[in-house]
């Protein structure tokens, strides 16, 4: 009955992964275990298409990690949702992505919510799991246009910024929750819902309950089809 | 920390009340207490809009009498999800229908699902949640025609007309999950899923682990804009 | 070949059933009775998701009361349309909602139009029937924040503040018609309409005009499914 | 008070003008004039695109003839709706197509309909409107594969094949009635809502009490952007 | 092996006709021979949708004409694609429209963009193609609001009306490329580009392109049903 | 003026290289130059959501080879689109995918369409571009269940299977024309168009004619936002 969850990081920085466990820790019972899991090689961040790719491979490295060392469930732990599909059909227990755990988390609260993101360039990422997820017609998306890179050491810096962003949404799109569009954006979430006064939904946080609970009803990544276990897991050539 | 969670039947079957309830115990952790809630009047199912009304109100009663009672968070045991947004304006704590959990759910072991509902009169109360939820891209709704009243003392009876309405919704919709549409049938899943060879996503339960995964992140309803505490609780007049 | 339809207003305020029969009065021809259906318990407004199952209970009551009185057809007089589905299932003649039958009305006139509604936590209610009846691509939402119990007795000292939220639809939303987004709102039309040069359509006249129209027609709600007559018109228990 | 309404017959064939003044007939009080139009030049029947260029090129020269001898407002009697945004430019008064006057009528009588319209090749025509009006999730569209112009004097030979069909629309897509796809069919109302037990619509009659509807109410065509007047009635070279 | 493709001009006036082959010069081989197709009778602009009955009977003229010269593809050169359908019922080969072909081109290019088009009334027409197209979800439609007829010779002087609305798309609706949603803009694309620094896209040349490269890929249009050869080519009565 | 495109093959079977690159080359004027990419490591086929990451990896690679090399655009030869978006960061010119190009080329052909691909495992894919495009109201996905490697040396063995699944497509879901969804099926254009008499599309050819259209309008891919050139195009650790 004791369960364990790998929280992965798409990518190389340490602290990311570190901060990424801590928030997961609080949204699933004290006998889950949680393991963060940070890929080798790859990039420091994930802002851009090309970076998926490799946050991807990162992700697949570590799912098959997880898998020898009998981990129950994974949390992808990239706003993007890059590389879940894949880590589905490898992994035998359930993945989910913190972006579509965070919208199912945000419409259970609120009738429209709001992704804030980092870079624009990235809002891209939103709408196509918003476009996965049929939410579009309940949540939009906005940026702060700031690297990923600048918050891997915390992002109070960027609390002012985030707001503002936050309390536009709330005004000019009926915007009545909001969603934290970075992974590393965790830190926020107290310090948003006291300015805001509306709630704050961290993905990780969210994807962590969600892995947990499927463990708990004994659902299982359907075999039916798309996420059948794939032929091979790594290149084989 | 110690939690708890009413698993809110709409009409007036204790024998309902009772079953819901179970449903539920698995996907919440040990330490989580579950209570049930049946209105004092009512109608004994829920097989029309007109039904619906009568559920609706029992929810408020029921979500009223919670609140007194310090319940933390619930669980509207009604596939339609009936006074779900009532009682999400009433409620200090978050409330969660079974039909958005069991669609969330499905969604997140699969790419395309079904629901198997009962009376095929009450096929379109799934086809306002998925409007809602916007899944209808990845789902299809079926319906076996035998009243819910029929089920009251199990389901285990239809277990054959269930799984061959599944099996087609398998073959010609690309179902890869199914979504039991109705409270009643709890007891179908495990049959069901060894049968099928799917998963078999219980709405209950589903809507009872996400209840206490927002009770363990700390997310609760948005009071910014649709989900205010109402002026009023009861009729006034 | 005499018919009579009854408007029902869903909320306890009678001199709010009066203006929404007299509203609906020119929208018919004179050979059409019109009566006015008012619940004997309630709420005063209906303002919150909370209200609108009061709202339908009522709805429900003056139905139950028109068949036994033999109307011919029913308009229901709540942006929202609370308790018009289940209202089907119970008449023998046609239901219509006010919302419905705006939002129909305006797409005829206009290309893209605006519902402007009152207070800005009930805009959900105008979503929810732009997903029913799929308009959501021509029509955007907008509120005054005013309390539905304020224009109880007229609705004319909030011209201006409508008027400056439907002069924004129109230059920031392409709007070119309006669509009162509250019973109360009727006597808003001309003055409105003069002001902003585009045609303001109201609810219950709309929705009259449609339910004469139908019966005229023969068109009747079909039994053949959703709308199938209900097992039982009241609790039981 | 009295009014004149036009029924445009966008094709040349003069017994299906009679046809659709007579179908119109009893959707209107008595008060109400109904006049037929029918194009001096043009199509015996639409059944392409390319027809509907010159049903279009019909329907505005009847509507030029009718401003001039003050015409309140005008039925398109095709299905299809062809040139029903250039009418509305062009006449003072309100226009409704037969198409989406029928897709919002079976709306407010149905969850869910269907169109049995005539050639298949025409079935884009009611996707083209079933997109415009928003109604694509709640309609399917079906043919039988028969020319406009065999019923030109009658449509009662093909009531096995519609029936068939709606029959089909019934068991397969969850219609709950039925939309006739052609101006040509209204002689099949009665004995096809007979033989299948669900509301039949038919489009002329539908458009016919909207039009007078919407005469009723005061509410005209909106001149605020898409249908203001167009510069010119005619081509000019 | 070499092709004629005509570039059809919906109105009368022949400064357009060669200003739109002139546009789609470059984007098609030196062995493709471009003529341009000029209609007899009609309108000198096409600003409304009664001008677009006009511009689709010239577009039918000139393709009648065109398939009696053995022109093997077809351009229709008016934003909004009036008549095309009816074209590729009548023509041999394929027949694109410049608006359809220019969202296809941005989405090549661009996650999101914009269409700026002249006349404010007018952008039904681009709504009415993005409906066809499916692309709303990723295109907003904006106007300068200007006559077309005011750009008959040349665009120039509206640069910075068009500049100024194309950079509020930039910033307010994410667009990262514009459309220029009038034939007659096409002097625009290079000053344009250059200030705004975004892709800008013009649908004639994107068009001509297109239908070049249907011609080299033997791909014909289909006559499987909706645009099978017409039963008649022009009115026969 | 002479243009080099790369057709890029996501997996490493040279024999595919050799036939995408032979499938483009009729669609593009002889004065192009087509040069086919293979990547040196990775899947020989891409049959699962894993595949799919490796693949994208390789189309990085054969990128930024392509780069080097001075090639002016790019079309990427997987159905389902691995790797575009990032491929559009990285590279100078534009990057058109088969299954973008095969939908969008179909709707310029046929009012609706169907995919045929190989592995049901893989109709995701399919629907994953559906999204973006939009064409999903037009387009059917339907699946063979062979693997994509059964076909590394030609298709002609699963004409019959093929012709099946695109006969039902035409006969029950209304398509008009037929996409072929694997970029391994090029051989089947001819047989298949002759049995089925609809149009055939293959996205490769689709591509190549599109960017060499792309190059000819000089329009290139926006770097206003998502497709900015990335900050790094390899893995920095």
């Amino acid at each position: 009955m004791s369960r364990t969850i790998m929280v992965v990081n798409p990518n190389t920085t340490r602290a990311m992964t570190d901060a990424v466990v801590a928030a997961a820790r609080s949204a699933v019972p004290p006998g889950t275990t949680l393991v963060g899991g940070t890929p080798g090689a790859g990039v420091p961040s994930v802002e851009s298409h090309t970076d998926e790719v490799w946050g991807a491979v990162g992700v697949l490295e570590q799912v098959r990690a997880g898998e020898q060392a009998g981990v129950d469930g994974y949390v992808v732990a990239c706003f993007g949702d890059t590389g879940v599909q894949a880590a589905r059909e490898m992994a035998r227990g359930p993945v989910v992505g913190m972006t579509e755990a965070a919208l199912f988390t945000a419409a259970l609260v609120a009738a429209r919510f709001a992704v804030v993101t980092l870079p624009r360039r990235t809002s891209e990422m939103s709408h196509r799991v918003l476009r996965e997820t049929g939410l579009a017609h309940r949540c939009t998306v906005r940026a702060i246009d700031v690297p990923v890179a600048e918050i891997a050491g915390g992002a109070l810096h960027e609390l002012d910024a985030v707001a503002a962003e936050a309390a536009r949404a709330i005004a000019d799109d009926g915007a009545e929750a909001l969603v934290l569009g970075c992974a590393g954006l965790a830190d926020l979430v107290e310090p948003l819902q006291q300015r805001l006064g509306v709630p704050v939904v961290e993905g990780v946080a969210a994807a962590a309950a969600m892995v947990d609970g499927l463990l708990a009803q004994g659902v299982a990544t359907s075999r039916a089809g798309t996420y059948a276990a794939p032929e091979r897991m790594e290149p084989t050539a």
